[in-house]
């Protein structure tokens, strides 16, 4: 499992980054709290980390889940996967939100094939 | 545990079904990324989204550590009464949010219990 | 690890008596649902609540890891720490957003040190 635990560190770094960076625009765009909307700019970090952390709670139970009852490296492999999904995610959401699709979709599939995995090896084991 | 993993893989996916739903209500009211705001009805779908990932982010671990601390059985009826309760929620929500009050109540309860449960369960090991 | 499990149904608590502020204000302010904006009081009751969601989401995890790969009593207390630095983030934050800082710090401090620590110790354990 301490591939898995190594590939939730970084997806939780990442995450913790992607805030950072909000943080950063707040400053640059001066957006002062509580305000979550302001420039084009501003409002692209925001959704992009929002939208991570809406992928993230869902990723790591299902992956840690996943790594039990099915398969510890292929969980850490799709981690990895999802960490890889979330940047491409960023890169294209800050340049032009409509690319946003294959980031979106590479953590989508992370997640479903964890969650659905997790599933059929629970009922299994219980079989 | 196998009850409890079979239960939040079902909590996961109910969550993904409800970002594929806000997706989908982008795409029918032409509510283009970074917005997040639009039609009504993008608003209830958007923000019963959110609410059920706010009771996720507690349920889950929650839920986790009542089964190792207490009782596993009760944790995955208590994850299962959280499932339901979203349902209730979402349904409700989409026709008038003044009526979400019981479904959001019985994820509550079932995040009060799990989390007090814990609580309880943990200190009476220490002891 | 039943010292962790206190301190994280403490830390998901304090998350749900911040959700029934926000609910509260929504009730004192008239602000109903789906809108997440209105009077400056409730806009702070209401990112109060999301950025202790925003955190708790990378909090609980790194806590867990950390307790397991590193050390547990040390996961504890960055546990306590996270938990104290969220109050103290609402308090500050309720009477003036500008002042957020010391609270935000305490508790990305945490994250930060659990992420780490635990990213290290899994590498360490597995060369």
């Amino acid at each position: 499992m301490e591939w898995v635990a190594v590939v939730t560190s970084i997806a939780l770094l990442q995450a913790f980054v992607f805030a950072f960076q909000v943080g950063m625009a707040r400053v640059r765009y001066d957006v002062k709290a509580p305000a979550t909307a302001g420039p084009e700019e501003f409002n692209r970090a925001f959704r992009t980390h929002q939208n991570t952390l809406e992928q993230l709670v869902l990723m790591v139970p299902a992956m840690w889940m996943f790594a039990w009852y099915v398969r510890a490296d292929v969980a850490a492999g799709l981690g990895l996967l999802f960490v890889v999904g979330r940047q491409v995610y960023r890169g294209a959401y800050m340049k032009n939100p409509d690319t946003r699709s294959l980031g979106f979709g590479l953590g989508a599939l992370a997640i479903v094939v964890c969650a659905i995995g997790t599933l059929v090896g629970a009922v299994l084991s219980i079989v």
